[in-house]
C-alpha cells in the first residue's frame, strides 16, 4: 500500500511552512457549540463504550436527519456508526466483498479505495472519467461490467472534481445496479457541501436502491470537524448487520461524547446547514475571483471543498505533479495535483486547491500564487 | 463473522437490568485531570485532521512512557497511533499477513482475532490453552508451525484467563520467532494492570525481538476510559512503515483533543499509575473474597479486570453458558462463559466477571449470586 498524497502533502507544507490547501480541512475552529457539547459530555458523561453500533441516539439522528433533508425512511438501526467515513467505507468493503468479487469504481477515487477493495480480495473495475463533465455513460457501465460483479463504489459528490451528480446520471447508475443485482456503495460525505442551490441527491433515494444502497456520511465534513473521525454507513437491516460485524472487529466503536454532541448537532435547523454552505460558496468564489483575477482559469465546482485550476487553459505547461512541486517550494502554496486520484491514464493539467480557509488565508495564498505566475 | 460475545451480553444486560460484569469497562467517570485535558483540548487547540500516525507529542510521549516503565528503547516514529487496539490489531493483522500466511494464536483468544486473521487471508493454527496454568510449551509450539508459519499473535496479560506470562514463558516464546524467523504481535492492552507486584514483561524486550514485535497498547486501559477508543502499535520502523499504510486507509487518524490529553496521561509519575493497580486490586479482592464467602470457587487472576468463578469446583453443575444465562435471567447479574474465547474444544467450567466496578456494585453483584447458589 502507498503512503497517502494527503498525508505526504500536509507533511511537506508542515515543513516548507507553506499554507496547506492540500488535505482538505477547514482552518476555523469549527462550529462552537458543538465543540461546547463535546467538552460538557466529556465532563458529564459516559467514557466507557457505547455500543458498536454507536449511541441510539446518534443513530436516529441520522435517521431523522435523512428524513428531513433527503426525504430517505432509514430506522435506527439501519444507521451504523463508525470511526469516520473511512472506517465505514473500509468496514463496507471487508464485510461485502468475497475474493474475486469484481467491484465497479470510478476514477477520479479517494485514495483508499483501491487498496481496500484489493485488501478484501477483490477485483476492481475502474471507470476513467474526465473533464469537463465528469460523464458516467451507459456504454462504460456495459464495459466494466462482468457475471462476477457485485458492487459498484461511488463517490457523489466527487472529490475531486467536485461535480455533483445529477438526477439522470444517478438513474442510469441506479437502473443498472437493479438490473445486474449490485449492491451501491455511496460516499456521500460531501451530501451538505454543495453550492448554487444545487441539491444533493442521495442514491439510496431512486427507484429499486432501498435495499441495496450503503449510504455513508461524515460528521467531520458535515461540521467541519475533520478530526473527529465521527462517520456512519446506512443500509437496510440484512445488509446492515453485515456491516456491523465487519465494524466491530475494525474499531468496535467511537468515542461517546463526540457521538453526544453530533447528534445534537443534526438537529440544527435547516437554516443552519444553509448558512454553512453560504459561507462555503463565499470562500469558493473569493479563491476562484482572486486566481482568476492573476491569469488562472479555476473551475470553482458546485460541491466539495474544492476547485480546481486548469493548468492548460492557464498556460502552464507544466503537469499537475510538477505544478504542485514548485508552488510549495516557490510559493509556498500546497495544493494536490489530480492524477493522484487516477490508478491510470491521469488527468495530469488540473491542480485541486481546498477554499476551506479564512478570508486572510485565501488572499495570502493567490498572491503567492499570483507572484508564481 | 459472528457478532461480538461482548455487545450481546452488553445489550441483555441493559434489555434485563442486569448489573453488567460482562463486557470490560470500570463504572467510574475516570481520571478527572485528563478527561479535564480532553475538554479543554476541544475548546482551545484545533479538531481538524492531526497527522495519520498521530500527534507527534503522543508518539513521543508513548516511547518515553515505555522507556520508563519497560526500559523499552522506541522512538516517536515507530509508534502509530490508532483508534482503539482493535484498529491496531486490524490494521496490523491487515499489514503484516498475505494470503496462505500461516499465524499462530492461543485460545482463549479475544474475538477480533480470528475473524480478522481470516479475513487477511491467513490460515490459523491455534493453541488451545487450560486451566489452571494455562502454560505455552515448545511442543505446541512446534506442532502448530510449518514452513507457512509467518506470524504469532499473543495477548499478555491474558483475557479472560487473567494470567500474566512469566519471562521463562516469554523466552520460550521468543526463541521461537527467532528460530522461524516470525513477527510476533504481541497485545498488551492490560500492561499496567497486574497484581500483587508482578511487573508485565514487553515481549519486544526480549532478546531478538525488537525488530520482529508489534506491540500493541490501549489509553482506555490505561487510563479507565474504554471509550476513547485511542490505542497504538509499535514497531521498528520497517514494520511500523507498512503498518501506518493499513492504518491510513481503515481510519486515517483519532481525534486530536483525545490524543492531547492521553500524551498528558502518560506522562504521570510512577506512583500514579501503582495506586490505579491498588484500587484495581482492592476491588478484584473484594469480589473474590464476596464470593467465595458465598461458596464459589474464584480464580482472582493476576492481571486484567477479570476473575473467573470455578463453576465445577463450585458445586454448580452447568456450562459456563448455561450459567451465564440463568445468573442474568434470575440473579440480574451479567458475565462472561470463558467458552466464548475458543474457537474449538472450549473450556466450559469458568465464568468470567468484571471487578472494575465501584464497592456498592461488586456488593451488590455478589448479594445477587449468593441468593442464586
Ligand atoms: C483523510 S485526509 C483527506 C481529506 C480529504 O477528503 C481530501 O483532502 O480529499
Ligand atoms: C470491545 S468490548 C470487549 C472489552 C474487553 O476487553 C472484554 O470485555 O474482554
Amino acid at each position: 500500500m502507498p503512503a497517502t498524497i494527503f498525508e505526504k502533502m500536509s507533511a511537506r507544507a508542515r515543513q516548507a511552512g507553506a499554507i496547506n490547501l492540500g488535505q482538505g480541512f477547514p482552518d476555523a475552529p469549527g462550529p462552537a457549540d458543538i465543540l461546547r457539547a463535546a467538552a460538557d459530555a466529556l465532563l458529564t458523561r459516559s467514557s466507557q463504550y457505547p455500543p458498536s453500533g454507536g449511541l441510539p441516539e446518534l443513530r436516529a439522528a441520522v435517521a431523522d436527519h435523512y428524513a428531513r433533508h433527503q426525504q430517505l425512511d432509514l430506522s435506527a438501526e439501519e444507521v451504523i456508526v463508525t470511526s469516520g467515513a473511512t472506517e465505514a467505507i473500509a468496514a463496507t468493503l471487508l464485510a461485502l466483498i468475497q475474493p474475486g468479487d469484481e467491484v465497479i469504481l470510478f476514477a477520479p477515487l479517494y485514495d483508499a479505495y483501491l487498496p481496500l477493495v484489493e485488501r478484501a480480495g477483490g477485483v476492481a473495475r475502474v471507470i476513467r472519467l474526465a473533464p469537463p463533465c465528469w460523464r458516467i455513460t451507459q456504454e462504460a457501465l456495459e464495459a466494466a461490467a462482468s457475471s462476477r460483479t457485485r458492487l459498484l463504489l461511488l463517490n457523489n459528490p466527487l472529490n475531486p472534481s467536485a461535480a455533483i451528480m445529477d438526477r439522470e446520471q444517478l438513474s442510469l447508475i441506479a437502473r443498472f445496479c437493479v438490473e445486474r443485482d449490485l449492491i451501491a456503495i455511496c460516499d456521500e460525505v460531501w451530501e451538505h457541501v454543495t453550492f448554487e442551490g444545487l441539491a444533493h441527491t442521495p442514491l439510496m433515494g431512486l427507484p429499486g436502491m432501498r435495499g441495496r444502497t450503503v449510504k455513508i456520511g461524515s460528521a467531520g465534513k458535515i461540521f467541519s470537524l475533520t478530526g473527529w473521525k465521527v462517520g456512519w454507513m446506512c443500509a437496510a437491516a440484512p445488509i446492515a448487520t453485515l456491516l456491523g460485524r465487519a465494524h466491530q472487529f475494525l474499531t468496535f466503536t467511537t468515542p461517546p461524547n463526540l457521538q453526544w454532541a453530533v447528534s445534537e448537532g443534526l438537529g440544527k435547523p435547516h437554516a443552519w446547514f444553509s448558512a454553512v454552505r453560504a459561507d462555503y460558496q463565499r470562500s469558493r468564489d473569493r479563491l476562484a475571483s482572486g486566481l482568476r483575477a492573476a491569469g488562472y482559469v479555476v473551475d470553482p465546482g458546485t460541491g466539495t471543498w474544492f476547485s480546481t485550476i486548469d493548468l492548460a487553459a492557464s498556460g502552464i505547461s507544466l503537469s499537475d505533479q510538477a505544478f504542485c512541486e514548485r508552488i510549495i517550494g516557490e510559493a509556498g502554496v500546497a495544493a494536490i495535483p489530480v492524477s493522484a486520484f487516477y490508478p491510470r491514464d491521469p488527468i495530469t493539467h488540473l491542480a485541486r486547491l481546498c477554499f476551506a480557509k479564512s478570508d486572510a488565508v485565501i488572499d495570502e495564498a493567490v498572491a503567492r500564487l499570483a507572484r508564481f505566475r
